[in-house]
């Protein structure tokens, strides 16, 4: 048993079974272990981005780790932004990134790097494996870090030579630390606070937007009146169906207030105090408005569903009841704007459907829409780096191949990472594109307009995506995507139909 | 004036004169900044490696650095791999990478990350800006050290405050530091060295593959005898018309080691001594066979051009004499092959032609080929970081508007950073992008024949990039770049003088 081989068995053990990968020569032997191993599907990525934002997907809905494989410093350096993304969604995901073989690192061969320095800043856990006898142990440890508290990255760097090297025997999965318990003392502040008197804020997020996290949500909402927020960029909330409806905090700084206007108490179930996303002149970092008493009842990484169920009870409210959901939309007509795009999306996502959200400036109008729309999971950005909605789309239909995945896409975003459309087509996934072509940078534009700028050569240059516009339908023909463009609602429901109907991805450009 | 308007400024002054950019909402002042100042040219890439890509391409033709504009962590990360190619290169780029205002950081905003553990590994020189007053200093240093030593990395991380609040007046140029003279004691051990009996190798690098590097080294030769090589990966080296031919080391240690055999002396002229490009079982990281002298009579950063030309009077050198050229092939006939794509691109490229060469393993054949070629320039990979080659040919282009350039590119490197296809297209550059579509992570098939591993399920999912074909017709086509596909020389020969004769860019798949 070499070293790769040991790693893969100690993965596998772990509950490991897929490994989003792109390779180089110092990943050999665990390419080859992998060839041994039917337990673990293998899936390539065309760029590393897709790599690890798909494997952010996958642990978004199969909530356990996949397994990334990567190339040196340069490869890691190239998913580092998805990781990024990861992290911030607290995402369980194993890294391993193959080195130089150890006496080879002093040559400094043209791709030696510091992965050390790089990996850090996404990683969680970091380990730079030593030798072939360690090398279990290491695996064991990184899985377990990964799986802990909710979710973590763990990145485990691993030389040729000791994937090469004789290695002792795999090694038992270890016990990940489990969520934190909430303390008694917490639930009751929390409930006093909700009963104060005045309008309560529920602000909810990571495992307090699960099905559970949401119906013992509603049931504080019943007893105390209080209203039930998300954040402004959840890592995956369950909507629609019976379940509780969530308001979702505004992006910009006004909308944010407004969200959070006439509070009285405001109490943190899973989600940090909310901050600007961007530091704008003259206002506060802190978007909790002066005077609203601000609770934390439990943070992203304590354990969410139970601390709202014992809130509940504290509050004395009465088991859940089904929501009565609000209307759906029937399909929107006419021209395509953010407004009637959302409308037939809501109209049509079916039973199940798991909705990539990454269409930024144009997503806006589908959130009210898509409240009545039958039982699904929404992913949104995280951590802000562009380029995660068709990876994590990839990952979230690996994860889910009998859910049907809907990827909401801005074009911008989309040209970061756009390769990933190559992995649906050759995993055969069953994921529909909708990209909302607006053919710029918009919200660079809107945040140019909120600075009173008048734009000049510069402004234009580099927040215009058109000249050339590019032809989304060539390139997912590119990538063997079969693709429509789309330029009134009634088409785009046509598309819409025909990419959930008929198996494999299918992608449709909306010209806004 | 603001932090931003300073930044541009002293910059301009120091003659900075394009910027590669992808910004966001950090970087907005600057973008302003930029509407304000016509001397500098917005150049906009959909992705941050075609950014860093294209300023060290413009960096190794025009030998002056580019601005880089990129967006916070995530952004920057984004263009990694190319800096650490432009690193290794030593190229001149001055990267400046938008930060949160300097209050909101502690708010630890969903974009917020280590941004200097991430910048250091790829570069030389590293500040964080922390007032619009130091502004301006800070950017004269950064552009001064990007030019000193023959060229650096330079990344300097502005936040959003320091670009908006009032700072100084713009700063004078700074003094960059010149490459450091070599002393006449080391001149004249290595003219000892080749005068020495044995046959010679002088082995270059850096400027020592400028025309004046190899007239100087032509003089060396025509004294000693010794033969001219270059390393594996040249940043650029300077080709044909009446220049001495180099030969280029090998890849493999085996290939390598032919190049280096013979040989009593090894003379390094701003090479590094010749490691293996990763650690092979068995094989010592140093390709200096036993029994070879080895003497280093100038690093990179050193003054080249003068060592090697004082090398050539210590050896009683007559003045250099124009080179013979070799014979030029014709262009070949029937099915494409490395050898006859090579043979067909080196038959017909113009004079001043500057190719950028990340065909790997099919460009092999092409480098013998082409030494009868007119006078031409070549840029390859030489961090090993894929996804070089079509945004070099970017920044390029941009550096030398009236030479034609040529990408010899790989198919799975040039899928890394395709959208720099884009960029060619909007700004109209004479780029003739030659695909080389093997379908296939060729060196890795390669390097694992080498193993003696039989190829199983994952080593065939991971090294095929068939299943589907990408279609590199249609990928241009979606950039707004015009293509055709061709599947003989003939074909081949016919729409590269299509791409040559026509102005902007064109992309032309081989199918080998």
């Amino acid at each position: 048993v070499n070293g790769a081989q040991a790693l893969v068995a100690t993965a596998t053990q772990a509950g490991l079974s897929v490994c989003f990968a792109n390779p180089g020569t110092t990943e050999m032997p665990l390419v080859e272990a992998l060839d041994a191993e039917p337990a673990v599907r293998p899936v390539l990525g065309l760029f590393e981005g897709v790599v690890t934002g798909a494997a952010d997907g996958y642990a978004r809905m199969a909530e356990r780790p996949a397994m990334t494989l990567l190339h040196l410093g340069p490869g890691f350096a190239n998913g580092i932004a998805n990781l990024h993304n990861a992290r911030r969604a607290g995402s369980p995901v194993v890294n391993v990134v193959g080195d130089h073989t150890t006496w080879h690192r002093p040559a400094d061969a043209p791709l030696t790097s510091d992965i050390a320095s790089l990996a850090r800043p996404v990683s969680h856990w970091l380990r730079e494996n030593r030798t072939a006898g360690d090398l279990p142990g290491d695996v064991a440890d990184a899985v377990a870090e990964a799986c802990s508290d909710g979710g973590r990255i763990a990145t485990l760097v691993v030389p040729a030579d000791c994937q090469q090297d004789e290695a002792g025997a795999p090694v038992r999965p270890r016990s990940p630390r489990a969520r934190t318990a909430v303390p008694a003392e917490t639930v009751r502040a929390a409930a006093e606070a909700l009963r104060g008197g005045g309008p309560g804020v529920l602000l909810l997020g990571a495992s307090g937007l699960s099905a559970d996290g949401l119906r013992a949500a509603g049931r504080v909402a019943a007893a105390s009146g209080c209203r039930l927020l998300c954040g402004k960029f959840p890592a995956r909330i369950e909507r629609g169906g019976d379940l509780p409806a969530v308001e979702r905090l505004g992006y910009f700084p006004e909308q944010a207030a407004k969200s959070l206007s006439g509070a009285a108490a405001l109490v943190l179930a899973g989600e940090r105090s909310p901050v600007t996303f961007f530091g704008y002149p003259g206002t506060p970092s802190s978007e909790v408005p002066d005077g609203v008493a601000e609770h934390r009842l439990a943070g992203p990484t304590d354990d969410v569903v139970a601390a709202l169920e014992e809130l509940a009870d504290a509050l004395g409210a009465p088991p859940a009841a089904p929501a009565a959901p609000p209307a759906r939309p029937g399909p929107a007509s006419g021209p395509l704007t953010p407004a009637t795009a959302g409308q037939v999306l809501a109209a049509l996502q079916p039973e199940g459907a798991v909705v990539v959200d990454e269409a930024l400036t144009t997503s806006a109008p589908y959130w009210p829409a898509s409240a009545g729309a039958p039982r699904h999971s929404v992913l949104t950005i995280t951590g802000g780096a562009i380029g995660q909605g068709l990876p994590n789309a990839v990952g979230a239909a690996v994860a889910c191949p009998d859910r049907p995945v809907i990827a909401y896409q801005a074009d911008g975003s989309g040209l970061y990472t756009a390769q990933a459309l190559w992995t649906m087509a050759r995993e055969s996934l069953d994921v529909t594109v909708l990209v909302c072509a607006n053919r710029s940078y918009r919200i660079l534009r809107a945040e140019l307009q909120r600075s009173g700028a008048t734009p000049g050569r510069a402004s234009q240059t580099l927040t215009s995506l058109s000249d050339p516009a590019v032809d989304w339908v060539a390139l997912a023909a590119a990538y063997g995507v079969p693709a429509r463009q789309v330029t009134t609602a009634e088409e785009m429901a046509d598309a819409l139909r025909t990419g959930l109907t008929e198996p494999g991805p299918h992608l449709v450009e909306l010209l806004l």
